[in-house]
C-alpha cells in the first residue's frame, strides 16, 4: 500500500524542523511541493529551503503541483470552502495515482502543524472516502505559528491556570473580552483588534514570525493598536503579502 | 552578561526536538535538568535521553536540581502556586550564580512548549526582576502536547473556520458545551469529561502521548467515557503516575 507523511515544518523558519520530520522527508520517494499558483513565493521558498537543507537521501524526487485558489462567486463561506476542498482532492487524488510509485512513500509539507487552521488531514480523508486510490497516512507535528509568537515575545500562552481561546479575526468579538482572558488570533484579514475597546488589554502581535524579516509589537492595546495598523500596511505593501498573528490578554496572574 | 535558553523539547518523542533547540543545547555551558525530587522518574528520563542523543559539543555540563513541589495547606490555588514559583525562582537565582560561568549559557528544558500551561518564563521573569543576577535569555519553541494529540489520533484541532478553547479539568464546564465547539482539556486529575451529558459530543483522548507507553481512544464520549476511565485508572495503577489530555468535539465541517 501506498504511504504518505503528512508534515508539519513549522512557521517560517526552517530551525523549526523536528528530528521526526526530517527522519520522515529522508525515508519519502515523492515529496510534493505547491508552488506553482501559490501567490506567496516566499512560502513555496521556504519548502524548497527544507527540501535543500533536509534531505540527504539519495533520489527523493521533488514535484510541484498548482493549487486552486477559493471561488467566492455567490456561495457562502462554507460553501465556498466544501467546494474548494472537493477541487484540491481531485489534484491530490491525481498525485497519489499517478506520482507515488506501487507501495511508495510520499510526503506533503505543512505550514505550521497540519492540525491548526490547514486542511490538508480533512482532504486527505475524503480521497480516501473516495475510494479510488489504496493508501494509508500519518500526521507529523509542526511547531505552530502560536508557538512562535510566544517565543518571540518569551511570554506564555496562559495565565496561570486559566483557559486560551485560538480564534479567527471573524470570531474574536464573540469571545474577547467577556470570555476569554487570553486570545489567540489568527487568519484576521480585518484587524479585529482595532475594534476592540477595553482599556485593560494587552497585545502580543507578530508578523513573518521565526522569519529574518521578523516584526514584533507589543504593549497596551489602546496605546499600540495604531502603530501596529501602520506597521502592517507598510510591511504588507514592501512585502506584497503578510501572515500575523497576535494574542489578546486581560487581567494578571495571581489575581483571584 | 549571561544568556539562558528556555528550550521547548517536545512532548515525550524525542524526535520532536527541533533543529532550533539542538543547535542551542549544543551552544551552552550547563544544561539544568530537574530530577532529583521529581516524582515522574519518566519525565527526568526523557531529558537525559535528549541531552545524551542530541548533544555533540565537548564539555557541555549536566547539572541536576531538586524541584521543590507545591504546598497547598490552607492556602488558595493562587496562593500557593504564587509561593511554589517564589520557592523555585530561588532555586533558579542559585542556578544562575553558582553555575553558570561569568558571560557563560545555560538551557532549561521544559516539557513540551514553555508558553503552554508552564512556568518557566514566568519564574525567569521573577528571577529577573528580583536583580540579584544580571541575565539575557530567549525561548524556544516546542511541539506541545496538542499537536502530539491531534497528529497520532490524525485530525485537526479546529472545524473549518471555528474556533478552539484551550482549558483545564477545573475549568472545562465553563465552556463546553455551549461556548466551545472544539475544546482541549489539559491537567485533568478529575476526568471532568465524564461530567458532560451531551449525545453529540465526541471524544479524542491519549495518555502518554508520543512515548512508547501511548494509549490513545477516540469515540462517540457517551460510548467511549467508561472505557477510558478504566483505561487510565490501569495505566496510572501500572506505571505509577498517568499524563493525558483530550479533544472534545461538537458539531461537523460545513455546517452553517
Ligand atoms: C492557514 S493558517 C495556517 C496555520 C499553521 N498551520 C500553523 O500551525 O500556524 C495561516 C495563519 O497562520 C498564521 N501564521 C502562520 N505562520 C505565521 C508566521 N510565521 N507569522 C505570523 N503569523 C503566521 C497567520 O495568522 C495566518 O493567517
Ligand atoms: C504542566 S502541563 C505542560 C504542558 C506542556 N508544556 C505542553 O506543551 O504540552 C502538563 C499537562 O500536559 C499534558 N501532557 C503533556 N505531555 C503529554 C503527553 N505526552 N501525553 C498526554 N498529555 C500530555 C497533560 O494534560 C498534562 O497534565
Amino acid at each position: 500500500m501506498k504511504h504518505l507523511y503528512i508534515i508539519g515544518i513549522g512557521s517560517g523558519n526552517p530551525e523549526h524542523m523536528t528530528v521526526q520530520a526530517i527522519n520522515a522527508l529522508n525515508k519519502v520517494d515523492v515529496v510534493f511541493v505547491p508552488s506553482k499558483g501559490e501567490a506567496k513565493a516566499k512560502l513555496a521558498d521556504v519548502r524548497k529551503d527544507i527540501c535543500t537543507r533536509y534531505i540527504n537521501a539519495v533520489g527523493v524526487k521533488i514535484i510541484d503541483y498548482a493549487v486552486s485558489s477559493r471561488d467566492t462567486f455567490e456561495r457562502s463561506y462554507t460553501q465556498s470552502v466544501d467546494a474548494w476542498h472537493a477541487g484540491i482532492a481531485s489534484t491530490y487524488e491525481h498525485l497519489l495515482i499517478e506520482s507515488i510509485p506501487d507501495s511508495g512513500t510520499a510526503a506533503f509539507l505543512v505550514w505550521g502543524d497540519p492540525g491548526l487552521y490547514d486542511s490538508t488531514i480533512r482532504i486527505i480523508e475524503r480521497v480516501k472516502q473516495r475510494g479510488h486510490v489504496a493508501f494509508d497516512y500519518s500526521v507529523i507535528p509542526g511547531i505552530t505559528s502560536i508557538q512562535a509568537l510566544t517565543a518571540s515575545h518569551r511570554i506564555p500562552l496562559n495565565l496561570v491556570g486559566k483557559s486560551v481561546q485560538i480564534t479567527t479575526g471573524r470570531r474574536l468579538a464573540e469571545s474577547f473580552p467577556g470570555l476569554a482572558d487570553s486570545a489567540v488570533v489568527m487568519l484576521d484579514g480585518e484587524q479585529a483588534f482595532a475594534k476592540i475597546n477595553d482599556p485593560d488589554a494587552y497585545i502580543y502581535w507578530g508578523a513573518y514570525v521565526g522569519t529574518s524579516d521578523e516584526i514584533l509589537i507589543a504593549g497596551r492595546l489602546a496605546d499600540v493598536s495604531n502603530e501596529i495598523i501602520a506597521t502592517r500596511a507598510a510591511a504588507r505593501a514592501r512585502h506584497g503579502w503578510i501572515m500575523d498573528i497576535y494574542l489578546l490578554r486581560k487581567g494578571h496572574d495571581f489575581e483571584e
